[in-house]
């Protein structure tokens, strides 16, 4: 069965696309720690991080990269974080989350965001991508 | 001033020192998350990851890559995820931990280690890398 991240990817479940190009894909999480949290994911169905193909996992960690300098542009934070967990989907997904404090950066505390503001700083991302 | 990392490297302070290559090193962080939680550093003192010019960028997510198989061959675990916040030690540094749980990957919940414990451990991590 297709992850709910190949779902995104092929449009079935609707999300707040950031950047894709042949082989990724990132969008907003919509449970986000912090404003302009983003997921950038492999369009291959991989669960595990490490057992993608090495020029995949290179792929996708440059991607991650691209994405998270455009992050970094278009919302204040002290940095932009990495972090790759994938206990709840088997779709490998790197996380960038923008910082400020430990707090942003444990999977507890989450932000409330209305539909307006995910587009908006949707697009603000997208701007700088 | 150097790092606490840096001190590290040219072995003012001790570790469980894990792998070395020319540009990048690996040990045992001393206040781990969960048995076999190391970081991977670049030996070039960065504060912010994304900071890091493309090339050291990318071999730091290689090396990584290579780290977190050994540890998954020598730690048992659902998987060995991967974290960057940096908001504590201004050198860039990938926290590699061996998780079963959401609760190993939030930095709250910290093991304690004898000497004797984190010494078989780094061995044994070595010994796959």
């Amino acid at each position: 069965m297709a992850s709910i991240f190949t779902k995104i990817i092929n449009g079935e479940i609707p999300c707040y696309k950031i950047a894709e190009t042949e082989d990724f894909f990132a969008f907003l999480d919509i449970n986000p720690n912090a404003k302009g949290h983003t997921l950038c994911i492999p369009k291959q169905e991989v669960d595990k991080l490490f057992d993608l193909d090495e020029a995949t996992y290179n792929g996708l960690m440059q991607f991650s990269r691209r994405v998270a300098k455009a992050i970094e542009k278009a919302v204040p934070c002290n940095r932009v974080g990495l972090t790759v967990i994938g206990l709840e989907v088997p779709h490998a997904h790197v996380h960038l989350i923008p910082l400020n404090n430990m707090e942003d950066s444990r999977f507890i505390k989450k932000e409330t965001l209305s539909p307006e503001e995910f587009q908006e700083i949707a697009n603000a991302i997208q701007a700088n991508f």
